[in-house]
Formats: structure tokens, C-alpha cells, sequence
């Protein structure tokens, strides 16, 4: 058993394609050392955007009756955010599997780095399987999270707030 | 056969609630008229997250092999634009049936009023039904449209430098 049949294991997962799972480790800076390398840029963008659709939905389907779409739009950025996803992954001891350079190692690992990392990993499992695996897969491990953060009354974090601070000047 | 069933017609889409159609054309000013209407903004809410999905599918499914993440960003900001669903609505003739205030009617339908109707026009097909008769509408209407910009060398647009912009300083 490798270390990514290792990982896959721990984390209740079951790749069809493990090169994906490798994929979703390998941080950019890994290109420093060797430029051939498949890092986890590409599975970031679709991962984005899957996590985006099924919190989106998540709200919709949780409380469509009873907040404004302005609250939903505040509690969804909250929960997709660099600092959530950088939690969920560490929750899931991403951290001890990422792959990166050694220049990088010398600077550390970030939480947006982390978070990105969680980002390819949904990528890597809906490009694997299908949207219902990565349901199964976000609700199996951050349900109590997400709820938390649904349930939380919407506050604007300090982005939305520079956001409309920068719209309105 | 009542006007919400001709719109659907024209569109060559089948609902099985044509009430989210007719809160999809509801603009929000209606509620200034009557407090009571159901406008589109819960709509838009959820059909925004689904295009986003789709066209970031789109973009992996397409081209994964030959350009960058940064690059797929660029092609799917252009692409997930006002400007681009409020070309989209007009193409399907959603200037035609959006419902609008007495008061707005007066100032006029924008090109994002027209945005946000596409939006949560997608979002009543998937509440409806589901992600695959989204994707057969977005496509059957607008696939040469979506590949044109798809196609074109990734350029960003005004808001990406204001923000890149506004981030360096």
C-alpha cells in the first residue's frame, strides 16, 4: 500500500484515477524543482467552483423561505472562504500531506495554500466520480461546520466590507 | 394557453411548477407595487452558482491540457460577466417578459436587471428539473456564443485590472 493509497484510506475516499488524488497534493511550488511536475492548479479551478454550487445550494435548500438573498449571499461567502477551507483541510490533516518545494518548506505552508489544496481535492473527487460523491464527501466531514456557519447570523467579513468600502469611493 | 405558457414554449423548456418561471421574470422592483410578489432574487441566488459550475466544467472539459489555471480564470470571468448573460437574455428575448415596477418602468431595464433575469432564469430550470437540462438549454441557445469567448485569447477585462489594482495598492 503507497502513501496515497494511505491517504485515500484515511480519508474514506476511493479514486478510480489515485493520479488525481496526487495531483490535488502537489502545491505549484513543487514546479520549481521539477517543471514537468502536475500540480493542483487545474483541479483548484473546478473544485472552486463545485464547493461554490453545493454551498449555494446547500443554502437554498436549508432556509430559501426565511433570509433576504443578501443574507445568503453574506453567509455563503463566509463559508466559502480561504480561512473555512483552510479549517476544513487541516481538519483533514491536508497539511501533513501536501507536497511542496523545498524553498517553499523553508517559508511554511499557508492557509491559502491549505485551502486551495481542499479546493483541488473536491476538484480531484468530482473529476474522479460525480457531484453526489463530493456531497457525501463534505457533508460526511464538515456537516457540523457548515451548519454552524449557516446558522450564525450574517455578518459581513472584512472583505465584503472592503469590497463596498472600494465601490462606493 | 396563458402568457407564462407561451414564454415557455418560445423557449422550448417544460415546467413542472411554471411558477418558477413566472418569479424568475419578476424583477425586484415589483415589491415596491406589492409587498407580496415573489421576485427573482432567491433565484438569481442559486442560477448564479450554477452557471458558475457549468462554465467552469466547460473550460476544464475543453481545454485542461493547454493553458493555465490563470488563464481558465480570465476565460471564465469573461464569460460569467453582466455583460455576457445580459446578451444572453436579450438573445432569448427576456427584455420582452421581465416584469418591472410602474416606477422602474419609467428609468428603464438595465443590461444587470437583465443579468440577474438569466440568472435566476437558470436557477428555476434547476429547481425545477436538474443540472443536465440546464446545461441542454445554456447549450442548445448559446454554444456558439460561449465557445466565441471561450476561444478568444484570455484578456482581463476592466473589472479584473480595477481589482488586481486596487489589490496592489
Amino acid at each position: 500500500m503507497n502513501e496515497y493509497n494511505k491517504i485515500e484510506k484515511k480519508l474514506n475516499l476511493s479514486f478510480k484515477n489515485l493520479k488525481l488524488l496526487e495531483s490535488a497534493l502537489n502545491h505549484s511550488s513543487l514546479k520549481n524543482d521539477n517543471a514537468l511536475i502536475q500540480s493542483n492548479e487545474i483541479l483548484e479551478f473546478i473544485g472552486d467552483s463545485v464547493m461554490y454550487f453545493i454551498i449555494s445550494e446547500y443554502i437554498y435548500i436549508n432556509d430559501k423561505e426565511q433570509i433576504t438573498s443578501g443574507d445568503m449571499s453574506i453567509i455563503r461567502s463566509n463559508i466559502i472562504s480561504n480561512e473555512t477551507f483552510g479549517m476544513f483541510a487541516k481538519k483533514i490533516h491536508l497539511d501533513k500531506h501536501i507536497k511542496i518545494s523545498k524553498g517553499q518548506n523553508k517559508i511554511g505552508i499557508s492557509d491559502l495554500m491549505l485551502s486551495n489544496c481542499f479546493e483541488a481535492l473536491i476538484g480531484a473527487i468530482y473529476i474522479d466520480s460525480n457531484l453526489e460523491n463530493v456531497k457525501k464527501f463534505i457533508f460526511d466531514n464538515f456537516k457540523i461546520e457548515i451548519h454552524d456557519l449557516f446558522s450564525k447570523r450574517p455578518i459581513k467579513n472584512e472583505k465584503m466590507l472592503a469590497n463596498e468600502s472600494r465601490q462606493k469611493n
